[in-house]
């Protein structure tokens, strides 16, 4: 392990390793030169020299392991539809009028709200991916970029020079690299919207790549009538039958998923992406989450698009998961508050493969600061308040330090990387041309 | 109508009269020298002289129609334990503790949060009643107050010389007046809690005294199974049977209601505090809010406890309240936010019989300004967006001004009435020590 160039000392800091939510007062945390995390201990006098007093508390930054950013330009368009008509009516007419620019405007709004929130990490499913890619090497924040593929697409067109198989390994080879902050895994849409062959053949290509696959699974509980009626089993049996879940899969969403299909995932190591702001929203129902945790499949928190959230800020959905767990099954005692930080921090990341959501000798150094101190969140008596108040209290205005792989990127609550109010006048004008 | 000694120029205004919300741009709200709204309208130069351009969206203040505020002292306690554990186990053997002075500091602390998010109204319902109003006077909230009667009670010690019917009388003759920002009401915990003819006794004194009477119902499944068993009817039949139901009640959750009882509520013009968090936090269930319009009752939003909750700020609250309707009834048209906004703001003011909650002339100027330029609201496009905004993506610290009965309380996002350093600090100290 290299020495730190830096150390933050701190009030208190909340580790989230080894799937083990732990507390510590008056610690120091210890970065390197290349971005990773040296060490986590009490305050160490040796360190004095590159140590900075930052106080408050020290944890991981979040992970939001399903968005849509680039469409904070769309936000909160289509309240009330329903997901079918949600997308037909309000959603795809407006991204019909997407011009060269907008994705990456939408896509640094995206990254300066989520930076600003805490949420160090994102992983995006969306298309235009190298203004998505731009966007967030420009504010300095960690993105897995899973490039979109939707619609009634033929393998062939798929495979052909300039398709988009060919685009994606283009974005692999030119920005994917575990050393830095940019990975590219593979995103077919869904199994309803994409053909299936052509979901296997993208699932292959993930494979081949080492990357991850990004998909919808089960959002709605009729999505997947049609195809599932043709094959006579369910989605999840189909995917499985077909090859798609052998490799890193990430399944979004997963509301409508079957004790069987629940078993399939635990068994081919799917992880889940869940989101249930967004699901509650548009009134897709409740995922299973409990049950995917006694079947011991990892899931990950997700903000997915603003136009149904309406934010990024991912703290809703830390509060959402316990809340909406606990009524479903009138039980205040499944999903602690420990449990839902795991999953929005250290079981996030496990779900995207990257060594990050956690204070460990060795992470990437993406870490957030919280101001313990403000009202909000008093009185703090015990260890366990802490942890407490970070889910149940936490929200954008009480985070005022970002560090992204051990660079500052938030300072005093607002994003230094990039310029947040150019960002955002150029996101009123193009979200106004496009709901013209 | 009197002329306005100060009007307040803004770039929008919500305006939640007649049960319908309406934007207006560029507009004035005049406030009269004793505290109330002389006008609504487009900017008349001829107010120059009065006029303060402040900028950004104007709105009626949050009304919080269920609130237990001196709970800030246990904020968060027994987090996963059921209602009746909850209770047993972590909030009465601390609530036992409290010594003089705990009760004020914490509904200081309560009425400080409140504010500051833009929550100008609460009703509460606790005990140390003198301590509670004399919190609430230091910082310039409006609160109806409404002192608890808990456990068994018999009817000779309530009716007692120094009882605590003498005692409710006594704090309404003292404090109680309209064209104040206290009114006191009356509040027997809950059927299952008091006796039931405690509770018709109670109740009778609310209709003597032409005030509210304010009562948990149905929060729990269980809960009235033994009252119901020896009555052979559901709890709220009993209610109203034995007349508690024949003033003016607000009866807080109310989440196993039968259709039958749903009747009973419009009939008997009983307005509901709907409280989502808590209900869903605690495992309680989820209240027929949709059913409950459908059938004419009036239904408010409440935050509960910071104990069930963790915070006091109705945001949540309002974002959550059409979260439920949608994913409950896998209906995203049901409970648009419009609707959601007016449980929070005039329907709220109604259930608890006060000219708030709505920027109408005549009304308490109870205001707040949201910094609608803040980049969480943007694009905003249409007036619709406005109010959608405000539902989805407002928060504490989009806050920045709120007046109560004309009078400023809080300025660019901090209380200003009282030292809410020295509250902190005392409601640290305190909660310390209950939950040692």
């Amino acid at each position: 392990m290299s020495s730190p160039v830096r150390v933050l000392r701190c009030d208190a800091l909340i580790t989230c390793v080894d799937d083990t939510v732990a507390v510590r007062r008056n610690a120091e945390v210890g970065i390197s030169n290349s971005g990773r995390i040296t060490h986590v201990s009490d305050h160490r006098p040796a360190n004095d020299t590159v140590a900075a007093d930052v106080g408050g508390l020290l944890m991981p930054g979040l992970v939001n392991t399903h968005s849509h950013g680039p469409m904070t330009l769309l936000r909160g368009v289509g309240d009330g539809l329903a997901l079918d008509r949600w997308l037909g009516e309000a959603i795809w007419p407006r991204e019909a009028k997407l011009q060269p620019g907008d994705v990456e405007w939408g896509m640094r709004m995206a990254s300066i709200e989520m930076l600003e929130a805490g949420v160090t990490t994102s992983c995006e499913m969306y298309f235009a991916d190298d203004e998505i890619i731009e966007a967030v090497r420009s504010t300095g924040g960690r993105i897995v970029c899973t490039p979109g593929v939707v619609g009634a697409v033929h393998l062939s067109s798929l495979h052909e020079p300039g398709g988009r198989i060919a685009d994606i390994k283009r974005l692999h080879t030119e920005h994917h690299d575990i050393e830095s902050l940019v990975t590219v895994g593979v995103a077919p849409h869904s199994p309803y919207d994409v053909p299936i062959e052509a979901v296997a053949a993208l699932a292959a290509l993930a494979r081949d790549l080492d990357t991850l696959l990004h998909i919808h699974i089960a959002e709605t509980e009729t999505e997947g009538a049609a195809l599932e009626a043709s094959y006579g089993s369910s989605t999840v049996s189909i995917l499985d039958d077909h090859g798609v879940l052998d490799g890193n899969v990430l399944a979004a969403h997963s509301v409508w998923l079957s004790p069987s299909d629940i078993a399939v995932f635990a068994t081919r190591n799917v992880s889940v992406a869940h989101c249930p702001k967004s699901n509650m929203k548009l009134g897709s129902g409740i995922a299973p989450i409990v049950a995917m945790h006694a079947a011991g499949v990892n899931v990950g928190l997700g903000t997915d698009g603003v136009a149904s959230n309406d934010d990024l800020e991912l703290w809703d959905e830390l509060q959402l998961t316990p809340l909406l767990a606990r009524v479903s099954s009138e039980d205040p005692s499944v999903l602690d508050a420990p449990t839902s930080l795991l999953m929005a921090t250290s079981r996030g990341a496990t779900a995207l493969g990257l060594n990050t959501g956690t204070l460990a000798p060795g992470s990437w150094a993406d870490i957030i600061r919280i101001d313990l101190d403000h009202r909000s969140f008093q009185p703090i008596v015990t260890d366990a308040d802490v942890v407490q108040r970070v889910v149940w209290n936490a929200k954008r205005q009480h985070v005022t330090d970002v560090w992204v792989g051990g660079s500052p990127v938030v300072t005093a609550s607002e994003v230094t990387t990039v310029d947040a109010i150019e960002t955002t006048e150029e996101v009123k004008r193009r979200g106004t041309r496009l709901s013209a």
